[in-house]
């Protein structure tokens, strides 16, 4: 198979849809992230890479702390409008009934399965985003997402997007275990 | 709907699933790393969580340079084996056929469909993992996968990990428009 070498402005793989909140200015302002993930394993973090211009950003900056809030493919309409406009122009403090956890600033949406509260632990700056790294000091789920005590995230019904085709893409069937499927390897 | 809290050691949402590859002691290893996503836009980078003990991590300290390496769905049992198996106490080097860059020591494997060649940017020391950065220097493509001059993540099969489920999954149907979507969204 012939390899060819391609822009290094390269978006190679299904990505994560969250929104990320923020109080700026005392009203919730949310961010479509997907340049997300986790960042560390204990104290459990996350790591998301935005823009220090973005409006979500500065209510992040100035309270040290933030909200990661993942959609179901039911809130796919309004997570992809807090992406298209910015809280500078629109007022996104009245598109979710939100809730606060012990920080007491970090905007959770209450119609989403699953909301993490997080404090700014670090932020690194880069050429032109910043990476925040929050620390998870709470998390959320709706109720009926728990299966034997744990989250069940396909039940979420969780999307991905392919910023490569500037799609959304739905998960998929089942393919393997992880932690599981290397074990059929024979050299 | 009733919200309840969960542990704040979750992994809320579908994961990209990579191959970190480094040279150790001169021989290519590949680490299955799903904590990473895109880190900055210009220069273009990537972030990845990973333990510093990882056989993998001392080579993209050693040498400075790494791949990331996107496997397609033909591929999950050797990348699920990379995750179980450290490269401490098994030879991956045989595992794949590999190629190299500019940077003549970041290992990337010609069977997948894409391909990273990273120069180690930043390393940010957390409590358990470090976040390593790494600026694109060039990437590489299966010139199957591109169309009309850009790659085609649908064609590539690429999986997700659903690390709260412990299974890797498909990419699914298409769901809707990225910055489009949200046009649809009425006050």
């Amino acid at each position: 198979m012939a390899k060819v070498k391609i822009s290094t402005q390269v978006n190679p793989f299904p990505m994560p849809v969250t929104l990320v909140g923020s109080l700026v200015d005392g009203k919730p302002n949310f961010f479509t992230a997907a340049w997300i993930n986790r960042g560390d394993y204990t104290p459990p973090c996350v790591m998301v890479a935005m823009n220090p211009k973005h409006h979500t950003t500065r209510g992040v900056k100035d309270n040290g702390t933030f909200s990661v809030n993942v959609p179901g493919k039911k809130h796919v309409i309004k997570t992809d409008y807090c992406g298209i406009n910015s809280g500078k122009d629109v007022d996104k403090s009245k598109l979710f009934n939100v809730f606060y956890g012990k920080t007491e600033t970090a905007p959770m949406i209450e119609g989403f399965p699953l909301n993490l509260e997080c404090k700014l632990m670090k932020e690194i700056e880069m050429g032109f985003d910043h990476i925040f790294i929050g620390e998870i000091v709470d998390a959320y789920a709706e109720e009926s997402f728990i299966k034997d005590g744990k989250i069940d995230l396909v039940s979420m019904e969780p999307f991905v997007l392919m910023m490569a085709n500037g799609k959304y893409h739905l998960v998929g069937r089942e393919l393997d275990d992880a932690w599981g499927a290397g074990k059929k390897y024979k050299a």
